[in-house]
């Protein structure tokens, strides 16, 4: 018996393309993020790799990416779970802040620090940020971050992991879960037994399915996992690699 | 205490345009429909009746447009439930025919009778009909007819209503019910009370939700609902009511 998991980044959003840190702030997928979702779908037809259930953050960007993927997959019928803790990662003080101006305000040490430590998370945000997911009704009554680091991400992802994703996989169900680069790195972690100083060099394309067969003990019969579109998830690997040579 | 239960009809589909029975074929929304989804959302926004859970059939029209509409009214993010129960009426060996050829080969009589009649279905859809459903997975293992009258409609939809929907509205949820004409008539039917003959006569406008205030015992305080968009919501009626003077 072996298990089936699809993770799903969502496709680009209009804050991508205009360099802010974005968070838990709830922007929607651009045109070219909308293309994505859909292509995405498109791969797990001619694949046949067909999701039983997904599970998505609260996030509109990962829930839209789920909707026109599943569509595009004739899956759109298929059981829905959300959760926040697939959310992204929470930014803290500098969602909604333009990436270029928070490198010259603070430079790159720290800069680079907030982005790809596993251990240091950005200043909280304060309750009076037009950014803040305070008052947020979908997060009533839950202990939601004011900022995160990796490590943080991956102690509320995990205990969703166990609860909520485990039980359908060993229900013998395909799990997709559409989500965020670093909550689907939190899972990647774990999965692949990944060092806290390597997970942050792991980077994730958008838009593009990533399938891991588990085996009976969870763990992957194909380390790292397979992409649908092998090329495609190599080259955007290979253009987040080349972003950090400037 | 009174509760908030919201219809939502879904918007133009590819097969309403080319005036073809749809029944149980998943057709997409056209882009008329998906304007209209989006609408209903902004409605929903505009006049603050949030709904705090979502139901839906198993059919991309009535998905796609509870999917846009939660989007555009901000409540992408709460939970989704799906079932067989909620879709349309199944038009048996009708579905994927012209109406005008329909009527043309079987007479004005016939026709009438398999479109408007509360108990009369049409003639059931054989298995090796390109439009049966025989074999979709989405299906498996549930008891899902060849052919209904909307008498069959309400059999199955008001199981659904009293095992899924009233306990949820019975939790103090506002309950969005994204559907169509026929399971929506049956819920309609049974909150108001309609007579056999009466609820045929009874038609839902597309993309303008229709809102119940049920008091304790889920009696409509306001009986026949509340259109968020009256004006439109009876233009709409008055067209159809037109369609039927030849």
């Amino acid at each position: 018996m072996t298990y089936t998991l699809i993770l799903l980044r969502h496709g680009e959003s209009e804050w991508n393309a205009k360099n802010l840190f974005t968070g838990w702030v709830d922007v929607p997928l651009n045109d070219k993020g909308w293309g994505e979702a859909k292509r995405g779908g498109e791969l797990l037809k001619a694949e046949g790799v067909l999701p039983d259930v997904v599970h998505t953050s609260l996030l509109r960007r990962a829930i839209m990416t789920a909707n026109l993927a599943l569509d595009a997959a004739d899956r759109h019928w298929i059981p829905v779970k959300r959760d926040w803790r697939l959310n992204e990662r929470h930014y803290g003080d500098l969602q909604g802040k333009n990436k270029a101006e928070t490198l010259e305000q603070f430079g790159e040490e720290k800069f680079m620090i907030w982005r790809r430590s596993y251990d240091v998370p950005p200043p909280a945000i304060s309750d009076d940020n037009p950014y803040t997911q305070v008052g947020d009704v979908r997060y009533d009554g839950e202990p939601i971050p004011k900022t995160e680091c990796l490590k943080d991400v991956l102690e509320r992802a995990l205990p969703y992991w166990e609860s909520a994703i485990v039980p359908d996989l060993k229900a013998g169900k395909t799990v997709m879960v559409a989500a965020h680069g670093n909550s689907l790195r939190a899972i990647i972690k774990y999965l692949d037994g990944i060092a806290d100083d390597a997970i942050v060099g792991v980077n994730v394309p958008t838009g593009i399915p990533l399938v891991y067969h588990l085996d009976e003990n969870l763990k992957p019969t194909n380390p790292g996992g397979t992409y649908l579109d092998p090329e495609a998830a190599a080259a955007a690997i290979q253009a987040v690699a080349n972003q950090g040579k400037k």
